[in-house]
């Protein structure tokens, strides 16, 4: 029977967990079993919700509850109680549940023909590659700084700046909305010009990702219009409008552009250990799963940290096999050439180095600065230390020099 | 200056909070302000983030970091910066930021200017007691009840027997998504042939808020739709897909439908101490400024439940002086008859008493139950005491023999 796995993890007294999971798996479906009549029974079986697994850990102990221990269940609801959108699946397994005390939806397995009904990332990383001719390699990636405020001519010098470093894509600020100075049509169409320049000068195809902002119900439009302009991708604050929203435009063949989703406000529900929804979950599988071609996402060196282990499991959720595409897997903040060969090797080739205050705070300029980061990503491919190639390549001696030789 | 000013709860040491309050006042905002250049500054002075107050609380100490303790900052956001909706603000009052460690977003000041470009509710606490004709008490509500896998008729006739008690309100599921055996159209348009029936029976308006579900494209049509067909309002899983959903859809005049918000998934990012957004901004300030009639929240007094002082603040929210009207607190949840007066005392007379198992569970069915409700709150407003009124009132009287006389 087609449906949808929950995992949560939650707290009580050893003992207690199996009750809890019925009352799960009974509430938030049929509502009621032992006392309905058979028939009733018989009528209900399919949309019943079934517990799958209660599992405990007596060895957790709760950090402020004595006698209270941690537990994983597993509770599987019938795609016959939901239709197939994020909004109705979310409501059903973590909807009024989500308000019921210390407990933390982990995971969401879909079956395959649910899975099915949802579309991914359009391109995904093969598409992302084919478009940039890249392969072999992490993709580096840049992002604007400071340009609130600022003008078209500001902006346009900044992303020449960094395109002419090398690096394969360029971000909007996710704080830089409509504004009168810069105008997302402008911003768009400033960004052709500039990109199409830089590849004339250096043979360089470098990508911007605008920031795709406004009303809700403006955002089609506004994304084809993108299109129309010469947009290479679209930014996205996915968790400041819900998945579903992020899903039309990955489903809308008339945007067809890459979109990248950015963790913006996401914290206010991954963060605590106790309640939300896990990072994998939320900026892995189902960022995934509604379409984003790249997940961005805090990696785990830099000030604003996941986890590693937490780090790791998002990137794996954007890559396992499966019947999507895959999503770059973008970890981002506070990231200098130095973290290149840690990023490598938590992330392998199919990953994006992504880094702000790296590239524009290198000493000569951000077009140095990103190009101390393809001397770093080609060092690290070939085994070398940064230290090494540092020696014949200035922009990376200058950035190792700066922001330090190993993390 | 125009914007928006954001309180935050964080933690760390004593006499630290003032350098992270202007980090992130810059970071946030215009990015790095004193090795600007006079005439930059000049330019970005309208731009800039401003730290308008630090609070230290010195005895309130970190349950868990040792030398660590608790701090309100209050960050200043220009309007400049930001597109007036919802996505755009909590992108960038706490998108990043969200991320950062043990942040918790405690409010957001709207300054008028701002504030008035949001709709708030069309009707209000004034439009729905117009539309039902009721002053003078809290409205009576209850709930569709283990409707999943039932067909049109077992809603009808539950539908039936609530409105035979004298509820005001009855909403759906908000987990009963559409489905063939009760698609959206045909609940709407039974409901609205047996509550017909019920006024011309009883002389008593019941009103049914359908579950407006979907995808986030078709909602619109699928509510204007719905007001064709004759609905009486919406219920919205507002958390499960976004504010600015919920405000497209308040500020639309072919919907032009009393909003119902529930609160499904909102626990996801309300419940911790630490991270998130606190639940009186989430469920009460901004579910409001989106343009919500009523809101429903847990009570203080269920099984699922706020803490007192929460579930209060969130209430003042709804209903405080401004130039927005005034949304329904429904605080909801394991209430039964005898809560009545602590939710009159809590919420006053302009609020809805709400129940679910407490009206469907009576001994003599949901009219006994939901005639119990108006009972208690009859006897309430006039100061006599449950017990004494059960005397006179059958279905009080089994109530409280059932639910208990006091809490």
């Amino acid at each position: 029977m087609s449906g949808v796995i929950a995992t949560y993890q939650l707290f009580g007294k050893a003992g207690s967990f199996e009750k809890k999971a019925e009352a799960i798996a009974l509430g938030l479906t049929v509502g009621s079993w032992t006392d309905l009549p058979l028939l009733e029974q018989q009528q209900l079986q399919q949309h019943k919700g079934r517990v799958v697994s209660v599992e405990e850990f007596p060895h957790v102990t709760h950090p402020a509850r004595q006698g209270v221990i941690q537990a994983r269940l597993k509770i599987h609801y019938p795609a016959a109680n939901f239709s197939a959108d994020l909004p109705a699946i979310l409501t059903t397994v973590f909807g009024k549940l989500s308000l019921d005390g210390e407990i933390k939806l982990i995971d969401l397995d879909f079956e395959e023909s649910l899975l099915r009904q949802f579309p991914g990332p359009r391109f995904g990383i093969d598409g992302i590659r084919e478009t940039l001719g890249v392969n072999g390699r992490p993709l580096a990636m840049s992002i604007f700084k400071g340009v609130i405020g600022r003008d078209l001519d500001y902006l346009s010098d900044q992303l020449r700046q960094q395109a002419l470093g090398g690096v394969d894509l360029v971000k909007d600020d996710e704080i830089l909305f409509d504004n009168p100075l810069t105008p997302f049509d402008k911003r768009v169409t400033a960004a052709c010009h500039v990109l199409d320049e830089v590849y004339e000068e250096t043979g360089h195809r470098t990508l911007y990702a605008v920031n795709l902002s406004g009303r809700t119900s403006s955002l089609r439009d506004k994304a084809r219009r993108a299109r129309e302009l010469g947009a290479d991708a679209l930014l996205f604050n996915v968790h400041a409008y819900g998945f579903d929203v992020l899903q039309e435009l990955a489903e809308d063949e008339e945007v067809a552009l890459p979109l990248m989703a950015h963790p913006a406000f996401s914290g206010a529900y991954t963060s605590s250990d106790f309640y939300g929804v896990s990072t994998a979950l939320a900026l892995g599988k189902l960022t995934r799963l509604a379409g984003a071609d790249f997940s961005l996402f805090p990696s785990p060196y830099g000030s604003v940290a996941l986890e590693k282990e937490t780090a790791l499991q998002l990137g794996q959720e954007l890559v396992s096999e499966g019947p999507l595409k895959q999503s770059f897997p973008v970890p981002s903040a506070g990231i200098h050439p130095a973290l290149v060969p840690l990023l490598l090797e938590d992330y392998g080739v199919d990953s994006i180095i992504n880094a702000g205050g790296g590239v524009h705070g290198h000493p000569d300029g951000a077009a140095a600065g990103g190009k101390a980061f393809r001397q770093a990503i080609d060092a690290a491919l070939q085994g070398q230390a940064l230290t090494e190639a540092a020696k014949q390549q200035d922009e990376l001696q200058k950035a190792l020099a700066l922001w330090g030789e190993t993390v």
